[in-house]
């Protein structure tokens, strides 16, 4: 696949298991991604670096997954001009993910986040894809494609209830 | 100013001063953008309008403003593959603005909103301007100035309080 | 079974087993209903003719279903003048609920939805049915016997225990 | 006026100033309504006398607000089988409101009360009105021309707007 | 057993599980009592007559356990000059107790209810004897008992950890 | 005034205003009470000695009140066996009122706080007043007026309203 | 091992499982600690004496856990003035851990609580570890060595996925 | 003074009025301390440099006060294996305070932040001299006194109270 246009990173391997998905859907919607770890507690320096060379390796956006006191989407966007898509990740011992939502979407003015839905990767990912789709119309045509898909397998569904009935 | 990129629209004139600082952020930044109201509840063939010529018309991004049950972002999001900025407007009879923030935030798989904080407008309009500076390097130069100058505002407040004491 | 009076939507199948309850009250009480699937963020035109052609088809009432950012009840109800319930469906991704209540719940002046409890289908049948019991008064009848069947039943299992012991 | 389709009760005079919306917007709907105090916590049995007899005075629909542990229209509720829309009022010592919403909202399977946002008594009005409409097709028409207001009224500050700037 | 001091009531036998622990604490500290089911919303009336019937029944306090939008131990409070014990019941449909507490909690001034913890129908219990202690020096002594045994447990447990090690 | 009956004790003399409520109820319902201040934070052992002669001073009950991690009602309850009235006090850096609620209401098995509303002190002195009444018959009278008077006022109220209507 | 630096206690032995990782790390950073039982509210005699002697028998800091209304950290932090390092832990009837976070977090101005994540001991257990190493070199070498082996773990993960790939 | 023993740093000069309160009671129990204005999001290399250098020049805890999305303590203590005391700030468009206290007390596993209540800056520079007591005995003696003349002025105000009534 060509040149990543979108990074997707996570604070820790145990965030795979939701943040797969942001790279899952880009891949379906045929958007070049890169995937690793970089943790803002535990790789502050490698998070500086990953951040602040971003732009000038050609990506588009960044999708930065993290859960509990979330503090990687925040940190990453104070160090790139790039946008910057949050997942708050639901972890084991977060306060029902109330943790990671607010540490990732209040950030102060000057410094915003594209926060999605508690554990919403997916979201992410067709959210960078609609970010890429404004200097590249093959993506668009994909996001197209993607909608009407949605749109007809609810319309099958709901055929099939209205004809095969509900029970 | 040239054609607009970012489209900023709100569901009542009672958002203004609220999201006006998306107006202001996005003049300073030099990002060409459009503003009106939008109402999902009291005007939605108009939401309908707005968001399905939303890319033909140009727009790169879409801002969208809404209080309480905070309806509008989500459903432009739903008839246009841009990507679309919510802003949670913390409204009068407003729950302490979980509401809005709840019902912008939490889009089901397929159908992302980029969600800021709430009553972060001025944090929209500079999302918008990150996601135009892919295709717009002036644009891209003037977030870098712009992220300049918070660093220097902060570094001369800190030289004072250090130089002349916290008292 | 004669015209439907009550028209039960969810905006996904993965709700019907929540929003079944409706529909088995509603049997139960005798008020002839239709259930598919329309969802306010996949097919939001779907949405708008079954909302615009709600009350010509004959229907008293809609009773929607929906979960997280929960649209489909305030965005029927912004293109009907009929009554619309909603059911806050708790789905895989919710914070507790909460996204679903408040979405649903807080809408604006102008255009109400009548909100049950989470996952409180079975209310939206009886609540249904209490609005066509005002041109019906077999309803009327079936509703005042559904409720003294709730007491009986609390009355004996009270003498039960009372008479048989708690443990 | 004619004999009341809608009762509008609450449990202590100092909700009037939240209730009374519901009241005139039931006035300016042309629908004929009565509007007293009955507190459940205070007055029980006046309650009980209130809800075991509002079918038979004609009533369609009755409109309780409370605050706090609001239990007011859910024990109403409990004695009728007409229709009960609940307003969660948020008086002075609520905690945020969220006592009077959750007191209302969560009732148990076989008691359902329509509930509407914090404070949303001009809502609880307009659904006792959306009620009516069922059998009195003048009031079907007066909402139709209050949506359209509604409608115009939007378009209208649009219009402003595009034209004359939001500065 | 003697003439019962403490009613034990609850909305639903589902509560049984978690009120028993009242009836079980009461048994261990010999106070007497009695128990059954009285739905605030499926048995109103039964409801009215065991609380203004429970003074003269020779009660000192009542127990009122109830889930959801609780509304039977305030309506019971509002009914009697009795003391009313609530115990929040965390349902199966509960928003994570938050309503069954705030319903019972947040009673109107002149009503008291006097909560315990979620579920804790153990200490409602306790709290129950408590009150009966100031007219009966035989459960004083019992509860004086219950704490002595309660603080040997826990120094017996200290003993071991800290002769025996914690891994 | 006789012996007293009920001990009022507070946190600090900030919780006045809202605690003198108790005290007034109080001398209205002609229950003798003493009040004054105890710190559980600030003076551990004056609050030690409070709690462990209570009962044999001839306090039948004790309120405590109370804000942000309000431990003094159940401290003192750890050290009685009277029982113990908590009022959470809405204190100015208080949570909204959440951390006083919580750190009364939810104490473990074995040790009770009757909990009441947010600055619920009127409430907590009423509930102390019913459990003096049983075993004061001029009390429960006392109750019972204050009762009556209660309803009294809801009727006059709502005869006015009726007659003069609600504008 | 040498004098213990650390008191480590906790409310009941069902919080072990959660407080024993603060034990394993300070085993591993080599920081001197003892643990044991103390109940405040079923063991305030033993709590006073534990915190009232914890400075005079050599300790630095002490770990207090607690569930629920959790009242050890603060009660503790009133009688000592030694550093509370507060754990709160998610017990069984918790209201999501909201009750045992506030009760030890939100104490008055005066008495602090050095507070850390819901069942975070292994973080208290750091934090004892930080404040130890003012005045002992070697545990300050051994947190270096522990930071560092934190951030090689996430770069050797990262390298991993890297060559590897995510799936 | 000495050589500075804390480090109090926030991120912006408008916390300073909630802040100065560390400043102030460190002053009192005469800690050395030094004050300045360190932002997370706009000066992240200024932040790196802060905390990477605290340890060798002498510091021994830092204080670290910041509002919404709070990251500056949870990141300063990334980079330090001093103990690092977090402030909540509720700033204004802070959801309640929630966000700035989720973000600062729910660190991940190995990097803990010393948390204490919402505007709680008075007892971060308490709990800061408590960490410095345990290497200076005067500090130690500060603290002891302060605590006593925290006990004698409530006792004082119980005296007042009790002398001369509530009213």
């Amino acid at each position: 696949m060509s040149q990543a246009k979108v990074g997707i990173i996570m604070g820790s391997k145990s965030d795979l298991p939701v943040m797969k998905e942001a790279a899952e859907i880009l891949t379906e919607l045929k958007v070049p991604f890169e995937l690793t770890i970089v943790s803002a507690h535990r790789t502050p320096e490698r998070m500086h670096d990953y951040a602040t060379t971003a732009r000038d390796k050609g990506l588009h956006v960044i999708i930065a997954g993290a859960g509990g006191a979330a503090h990687l989407p925040g940190m990453v966007a104070s160090m790139t001009t790039l946008p910057v898509i949050g997942v708050p990740v639901k972890s084991s011992n977060s306060i029902d993910g109330w943790d990671s939502v607010l540490s990732i979407l209040q950030m102060p003015g000057g410094v915003p986040v594209a926060t999605v839905a508690l554990n919403g990767a997916k979201n992410a990912g067709i959210l960078a894809a609609q970010i890429v789709s404004n200097s590249d119309s093959k993506v668009a045509g994909n996001l197209k494609s993607y909608k009407e898909q949605m749109r007809s397998k609810v319309e099958d569904t709901a055929r099939d209830i209205e004809e095969n009935g509900w029970q």
